[in-house]
This record gives structure tokens, sequence and C-alpha cells, in this order.
């Protein structure tokens, strides 16, 4: 399972990742599926600990397992950058098995001003090749638009989230609009002029929340974290967040990845997937 | 000059870079000079090119050259990355040589979930062991904390840029405060029981604005980009924005390591350096 090199059968398309291609890969796999690659060293199953890169080989047979059921993969920048140079060449090997058919979601959480935004555009769209990465807004617009220069490249800003801070900034009301709403509001109009994909990270899972954050931008995408162990309820984020054309990648990371610690970590993967997917089918 | 390792010879000293190491440097140099390492392949000088690592050797020439008029090294993380893996190799190969007796800076503008957070800082910190971070408080006060755990480690939270899309979310006023003031607000607060040190990036260069911010957070460090290049007024920046301490890193990048173009590049980065060196003399 680790060692072979034909492991993609379904799709050898190389199609530009637009919004075309994502909407085809959620009707064939009947899922807004997106696995988070959180890897951590210290949680892959001790049998792999043997490999000449225990990490790679963690993700590689995650990949494989999952690819049925998984519209996007999402290496958390963090997890590899924590392990130093070796790190980073476990994720570019990850990333470089990622089928172009699929999704590849950098998280990492960028933002800056713009001769330096457009230095990490440089760094993740021509370098590394991925698809979307995920930005932070507080610089505002010339921090997000140099990610939205390129066709087929996609920029995730952050605009509501799910963790216990999300409040501090977030939340705050001019009696016009809160943070997010403005987040909201602004991306689309920053992105109207832009050959590049603006969507949106919403880590909403209260069904109204969500609700009002889709009325908001009705045709973005929202890159969901936070279902799975971060508690998400799954059937109201489909439910109230999709778009006419699907707009929902749904994340979940260690409910996938670390759903076994033994030697089934693959397949045990893959049956959590399975049952995410199932439960999106429904709503595709 | 780039072949030798005997070029720090003004402090051997590993002094831990808490606020009385850094507040000794500023003193003994008469200085709050931080030199923004933005080094670009294609602004390297001409000579350099032949080097086997041009970006290290021109980083390295600029360390020497500078070192007697600056108290920090700011290198962007966004210029290396955008390099590839052989950027991150002349990055470490760069911060390997900064002196430990003034601050290092990653100006990398993180900002994720605690558990990611975490992961960033055990990358800076521990893998890099780098002095300081800079830190996006959007996601708020767990994607901050992380950060502040370590004695002798500072994260810089950006509070008030002074890019055009500043703005955009930063002035948000709830009729109580504007979003920048909350950051500083909230800042303090989640800093105050930890043992890390909490400082702000502050890009205001208007002698009312460096007031009002100061008078907000007397106490705290701000490290302060957009002097040179950037258009601020370094005299302003220095007499409202000092704190009793000394309270400030002036940070200058291009204005000093791209001085000159050619053979005599670290002569007149060491020029420009001394320049703003002399002053910011009077206000320490």
């Amino acid at each position: 399972m680790l060692t072979g090199f034909c492991y993609f059968p379904q799709n050898p398309t190389f199609a530009p990742m637009n919004k075309n291609t994502l909407i085809e890969q959620i009707h064939a796999k009947k899922s807004f599926l997106c696995v988070g690659l959180d890897t951590t060293i210290d949680r892959i199953p001790r049998h792999l600990l043997g490999e000449e890169d225990p990490v790679f080989a963690f993700n590689q047979a995650i990949i494989e397992a999952t690819l049925p059921y998984a519209i996007a993969y999402k290496p958390n920048w963090a997890f590899y950058e924590a392990l130093g140079a070796s790190g980073m060449e476990s994720l570019r090997k990850t990333l470089a098995i990622i089928p172009k058919d699929v999704m590849l979601v950098a998280d990492a959480k960028r933002g800056d001003i713009g001769n330096t935004a457009s230095m990490y555009a440089r760094a993740f769209f021509d370098e590394l090749d991925v698809d979307a990465i995920t930005i932070a807004p507080y610089m505002g617009k010339d921090s997000v638009t140099p990610f939205l220069d390129r066709a087929d490249k996609w920029a995730f800003v952050l605009a509501l989230t799910s963790n216990p801070g999300a409040a501090d900034l977030q939340y705050q009301d001019d009696g016009r609009e809160k943070i997010y709403q403005r987040v909201l509001r602004l991306g689309q109009e920053w992105a109207a002029d832009q050959p590049g994909e603006l969507g949106f990270v919403i880590g909403a899972t209260r069904p109204e929340a969500m609700a009002e954050v889709r009325a908001l931008a009705p045709d973005a995408f929202f890159l969901v974290p936070g279902v799975g162990a971060q508690g998400g309820d799954l059937q109201a984020v489909c439910k109230y967040g999709r778009s006419r054309e699907g707009g929902l990648l749904i994340n979940s990371s260690r409910g996938i990845i670390y759903a076994s610690s033994g030697e089934d970590f693959a397949a045990c993967a893959a049956e959590a997937a399975a049952e995410l997917q199932g439960e999106m089918g429904q709503f595709v």
C-alpha cells in the first residue's frame, strides 16, 4: 500500500481547479468533504515510525484511503513547520501526490501588506502550486487581493471562526455590521474584479448563524472547519450552509486521520470519511 | 568580508532576550533600529550572484555592516518562502549568525486556533529559536496566548498598521473603541499573567496617532514598520512613541539593505543605518 504509485485510478484529468472542477467533484463524489492533514509525529501509528519519512508515509496512506470520499485536502502548515526542514520536505512530498482534480488547500493563514502578500502568493501558488490558501484579513484589502490575481487559484479569508477567541474581535459591532459581516461584504467587493476565486472560512455550526452567513455571501464557497473533533453539527452545516452550486468544503481532520492508531489506521480513516460523506450525500 | 567568522566582536554574551537585555542594547547603541531583512534575489548586487548562497551572503554582509547600529533584525518570512526550500535554507543560515544579544524577530504574521498556534510557537521558538514573532489577532485570545507561554520570548501583535487596507477593519468603532484600540486593550489583558512578553505592531507615523496608542499601552514595546521606504516620520515616532524604558523597535528594510546595488552595498547599508541611529540617539 505504501510502495506503489498507481493508487489514484479514478480520474487522471489535470483540470485547472476552477469552480467548475470543484463543483464536478462535489457531484461526482456526492461529498463536501475536505480532509485536514494535521499530521503530528507523536500521533502517527507506531508501525510507521520505521519508514524513511513517517509523516509522508502516513499522509500517503491517508490520501489513498480517503480519496473516494474527499473533494479536498488541507494540510495545516503549522504542523509541518514545527518539524523544521524535514517537516517541510514531508509536506512537499505530500503536496506532490495529491491528485490535481481534488482541491489542495494550504491552511497557512497568511496576511501581510501588499508587496509581502505578493511574495506569499508566489510561495504558495507558484513555488508550491497549491490551489488555495487560507488568509487572515486584519490588514485589509491590499493584504488579500494579491492572492486573487491568478485564475484558478483561491483565497479563503477568515470571516467567522468557532474557536474560543472568535468573539474577541469578530463580533464587534459598529451598529451597521459586525466585523465578520464586514469581512464578508468587503471580501466580495475586493474579489469582484479579480481573476481568482475568493471564499471564506466559516466556523459557524449553529443553524441560524450559518444561514445568516450564507445570506450575506450567497455564491461564495465556505471552508468550514470544526466538523468532527471540534464538535460541529454536520447536518446543520450542510442544510443551512450550502449554496445553489454546493458552496461547501467541510473539513474534518483528527476524526478521520486519527480514527485508529493501529495498523488499521488507513482503513479506519476510509470508514470515517465514508461515514461523513454518506451524511453529506443527501445535501448535494 | 564574506568568508570570516569573527565579525561580531562587540558582545559575546548569550543573554536571554528579555526586557532588560533589549533595554541594555537600546542604551548601549543609542538606537531603536531594527533592520528588516526583506531580501529578494532580484535586488541582490550582481557581484554576489556567483556566491554559493547569494541570499545568505547578502544577509551576512548586511548584518556585519549594520550591527553597530541595530538592536534587532527582522527577516520577512514571505521573501524566503517565495524562494522555496533553498530560501528557507538561506533563512536558517541567516538566523544562525545573528548575535544572541540583538533581538531576532520573525516577521511571519501567524495566527490560528490554540492547538495550531502552539505548533507555530514550537516551530518558531523551539525549532528556529527566534526571540520574537509577529502575530495576527483576528482569531482572538487563544490564537495569541500560545506565543506567550515561554519566558524571554516575544509576540508582537498587529494592532494599528499603516498600509492602504488598514482602515478596512482596524478603524471599525463600536462607540466604545475601535478595533485596534480593542487589540491594545485585550492584548495587555491576555499577556498579564503570561511569562512571555507581548508587544504590538504599530504603523502609526502621525504624531497624534502615535501618542494615542502609547497612552493606551504605556509600557509595551512597539514594533514600528514603515520608517524609510514606507515614508514614516522618524522624529515623530521617537518623540511620541517611546516609553519610559524605550519601548520602540523601529524598522527600516529597503532604505538600508538596498541603499546601494553596487559592490559598496554593505558600506552604504552601514551609512544608512548610522544615519537613522543618529536621528534616534537623541531620544534614547
